[in-house]
């Protein structure tokens, strides 16, 4: 068998998100069926984890195992052919089977991009922000420091998914110019995250550069270790997994973590 | 009575063009619905132009007209909380009876987003880009070159629309850099253009970029005035209407253009 690794970047709007399901049209289900065409047989692919409905990827990580003489096949070229166009193969590299896209992460990094004008906006931007309006920046700058280090983020958890423990660790948080001059983007990495927890994570950072609250929330928010008193899920369509680390490099520069994924072949990839 | 002018933006992708079509949705259609909803009585919108099923807006311009009563309407907010968020209202302002958006307008200037890259693409700019693969881009300016001044186009018309002359005058047409490093951008600025005018002219300057015809190719369909000779049109979802001129100002710089329906108010609007 030969374990191949690809890196893939998805428009999430018209997925129900990455994980299979009947009847539902999913990233993996795509995937998976175009691989399935190529090889002739039933392929089940593995990622870095799931993303939700409607969220993007510019470098999802994925792993999946093929015959030997499947090994010679030009992945990228050939899914890209078959796959649809809310789907692209950015690269593509055969690993050895010790490789395991979600058990060897080590971090990952997300974008969210706020649309900070309630006056004007563009519209082919609605399926990428989060229309919240104008907000206090250095506000903002200051609820983002709150969540830098190792916190239990039990406040900051949906439910649905049982994990062991609900302690993460947040190397940077930072925010970033967007590609329009009414866009911030916000780049948070960390050792990983908890269901929803950025979008969670967002949402009290809104609430902190709308005034509604003061930066101390979110360390009043994470020793209070309880989610029914956290503000709202900030909504899926301004979230991008940015990209996900295997031991070989830092997140800690805001350009480090477009290196890993995405990087390898020199583009840039704004969402 | 008040005439009010307004400019809109719009993502062409979910509207079957400008147009009122009964049974399908239209621009002009969700604009008239909004706007009647505010006066309460049918209101009918002039713009500037059509444009096709797929085709963006950065800088459509449209006038109506309201009682004297409606004229304190703060027409803007109001239609844009009313208005589906695939289009919005970018400025509005009252003018005189005698403006018309259409028969006023002395310039168009529209962009033409290609990707130029077949192994990568970043999956959410497949609304807004030809993905034509590379294209020699030397070639591509000689090409756009021969367009400059004016002309017969009836050979970069398509049928549908009588005109009582398909004679036309190209001011500007350059090329610039994309929002990605894979993307360059046509723009087009011209007295006016025929039916999928924008659309021909390019299919025919891919044709050069990709070495099947050298830039020669323009004039020589200039001079045959014949459609049938010219290579398919351009897809749709590359097009945007820029912006549309009004006599007091130029468009033969690469900056002239944004100033008119969309930098009134400071904001760049790339596609």
């Amino acid at each position: 068998m030969q374990r191949i690794r690809i890196t893939i970047a998805y428009d999430g709007t018209d997925f129900c998100g990455w994980q299979l399901q009947k009847g539902v049209r999913t990233v993996q289900g795509e995937l998976e069926t175009a691989i399935s065409r190529i090889t002739g047989t039933q392929i089940r692919v593995h990622g870095s984890g799931r993303t939700d409905s409607g969220v993007h990827a510019l470098g999802q990580v994925v792993h999946f195992d093929v015959d030997d003489r499947m090994a010679s096949v030009p992945w990228q070229r050939a899914l890209n052919s078959l796959l649809p166009d809310d789907i692209t193969v950015l690269d593509c590299i055969p690993v050895s089977g010790d490789f395991h896209s979600r058990f060897n992460a080590v971090r990952k990094s997300y974008t969210y991009t706020l649309w900070l004008n309630n006056g004007f906006f563009l519209p082919w931007r609605r399926r990428y922000v989060w229309k919240c309006g104008p907000l206090d920046l250095e506000m903002l700058d200051r609820g983002m420091e709150m969540f830098l280090g190792k916190h239990d983020f039990a406040s900051f958890q949906n439910t649905g998914t049982p994990v062991s423990s609900t302690v993460r660790e947040i190397y940077e948080f930072s925010r970033q110019s967007g590609q329009n001059r009414d866009e911030i983007v916000l780049r948070v990495c960390g050792s990983g995250f908890l269901k929803q927890m950025v979008r969670n994570m967002v949402g009290c950072l809104v609430e902190i550069g709308r005034g509604k609250a003061d930066p101390g929330f979110v360390r009043s928010l994470l020793e209070k270790k309880d989610r029914t008193m956290a503000p709202a899920t900030a909504p899926a369509q301004g979230l991008c997994l940015e990209a996900v680390y295997y031991g070989e490099e830092g997140c800690d520069g805001p350009d480090a973590g477009r290196k890993q994924s995405h990087m390898e072949n020199g583009h840039d990839g704004e969402v």
